[in-house]
């Protein structure tokens, strides 16, 4: 079994690369941020979930890289002349799946049952799993004030300086059992190039859930999210400095040292010399393996899967893949 | 002041007409039933508000008198996808305002003050007032058990047959203050053709409210809302005879004579010799005046619109009419 942690559109793109080579796709479990969930027009919206499971149920814009494809606006423009915000664009199968998720979780449904019955209707293989069934909140302070993520990152563009983040909720918050499980049953565990400071810390933060991770025999691999000293998309950069983090792969690499065995390096940036070796008693060693972790297309997302897997081999870890 | 008692899609023709006659339509209140309001997948539905608001908002559907025109079904069909019911037929931008609402009411907004702000949204000059802010549930006793309303008329198709009809909340819910201003300001008071058991009891039920009708000293005018035998549409006709009382125009008066003054029959039905004496103490006369009721189009709801305006003005109660 192998075990993604991810955020959203960043980080999906290796999820999907993955979904596509594995031989056997049901092996794949991904483990998502629900860090940035919020209640939105009193709709229960999860966006890093929904970007995962559009994705791999193959419907997601591939344009915007979230939301669906050939998606309408009707029931928003309505919104908007009853004088709602509109900012958060709602698409009108995209609100669906809100309102279902929301009647569903009225209901006393977890949601981690909501998101299985949603991607099972959407005809998704991989197992998404929430990270957990409690509700957390990513606030980002900012020169204007504390700003709840999304009206920072979507009303706001993530224009504003963050200089810290948190997360509310997250002391109450406990990792889902099928999150606990699927880290346990795991032989290969890769923690996505997401945001790691508002997709990856919040999974990690959950108690039990770094721990579980050092202590797994498991093979862990992290991709940057860095190249080039840039993030694809998103704040990444911006938020590492802006929070006392130098925007750096090996700086990243650190945030995850605790568990880390091999860290992927974009061709791009210079490797180091040797293996990392993490501030942990005792001294873990983090090999560092480069790649071409550009997932600028389809061809670019299989092609990171496989280098992940071949990493894997080489360490004694065979996942079945399909023929090229 | 004009106020209108009303239901959903057959009351709201003779609102539509009076809209379009008076020379002030901002003179005109409708007090709707909210009776049928219910809650369907986490959303607060209040389809007679929505018959009434999407009319006078010349936005309704007119091939199927509910909903809206030009309405599409996106979301609708993504939540049959997700397993979720969809005999209640909620369009994209009808979705959107159940949505509004649930979001308003959950920010401790009343009705009253939603559906103001609604219909202002849609550019609706008349007043609508659903007739509480508290709600009410109508459980229809059929062969088959108790149903809710809207499984019995929507699901079921209203085919089977009401033997009772009970309202779940009314002994605790309460008309609004509007409401009740609205009766007191008012010169002419007109209960629209619709069901009298489902649409128009409701309101006569709500504490103090068939009371100040009979109080008031506005004429106070009924439309028979059975045409020849037969209701226009719906499942009036069966209803009553159902729960034990005649299928007759003359038995509709009866339901409210506590407080009429004037009962419209149709010209397709015969007329009683004499004025009805109302088994009150002491016994009230209801004048019977005969018009063509049937608003089988627009000219329809104008044409019955003036006629009532005409019966009023006859009594004394002008009320100023666009010249024809």
């Amino acid at each position: 079994m192998i075990t993604v942690l991810c955020g959203g559109v960043g980080g999906v793109k290796l999820v999907d690369g993955l979904a596509a080579v594995l031989a056997d796709p049901t092996a794949l479990t991904v483990i998502v941020n629900t860090g940035d969930d919020w209640r939105h027009l009193g709709l229960l919206i999860s966006p890093d979930v929904d970007t995962v499971m559009y994705t791999l149920a193959g419907v997601i814009s591939r344009d915007r890289g979230w939301g669906l494809e050939s998606e309408t606006w009707t029931a928003l423009e309505m919104m908007g002349r009853y004088g709602l915000p509109t900012w958060f664009q709602l698409g009108d199968r995209d609100l669906a799946t809100h309102v279902t998720r929301t009647f569903l979780m009225a209901q006393g449904r977890r949601l981690t049952e909501i998101t299985r019955i949603l991607a099972a209707a959407l005809g998704v293989v991989p197992r998404i799993l929430p990270m957990s069934d409690d509700p957390v909140s990513t606030i980002v302070h900012t020169p204007v004030g504390r700003l709840p993520f999304q009206e920072y990152f979507v009303k706001r563009r993530a224009e504003d300086p963050v200089t810290a983040i948190e997360f509310d909720g997250l002391e109450r918050a406990r990792p889902s059992a099928e999150v606990m499980e699927a880290i346990e049953a795991s032989a290969l565990i890769v923690v996505a190039p997401s945001n790691p400071l508002v997709s990856i810390r919040p999974i990690l933060a959950l108690p039990g859930v770094e721990a579980a991770l050092a202590d797994s025999g498991a093979l862990r691999v992290a991709v940057t999210p860095i190249i080039g000293g840039a993030a694809v998309k998103g704040p990444t950069v911006e938020m590492l400095r802006g929070t006392g983090i130098a925007a750096d792969p090996l700086a990243v690499a650190a945030l995850y040292e605790k568990f880390l065995d091999v860290f992927m390096l974009d061709v791009r940036d210079r490797a180091p010399a040797g293996p990392l070796v993490a501030a942990t008693s005792p001294p873990r060693r983090i090999a560092v393996e480069c790649a071409d972790t550009l997932m600028s297309d389809q061809a670019g997302r299989r092609r990171l899967a496989r280098e992940i897997l071949a990493v894997a081999a080489r360490r004694g870890v065979e996942i079945g893949r399909r023929p090229v």
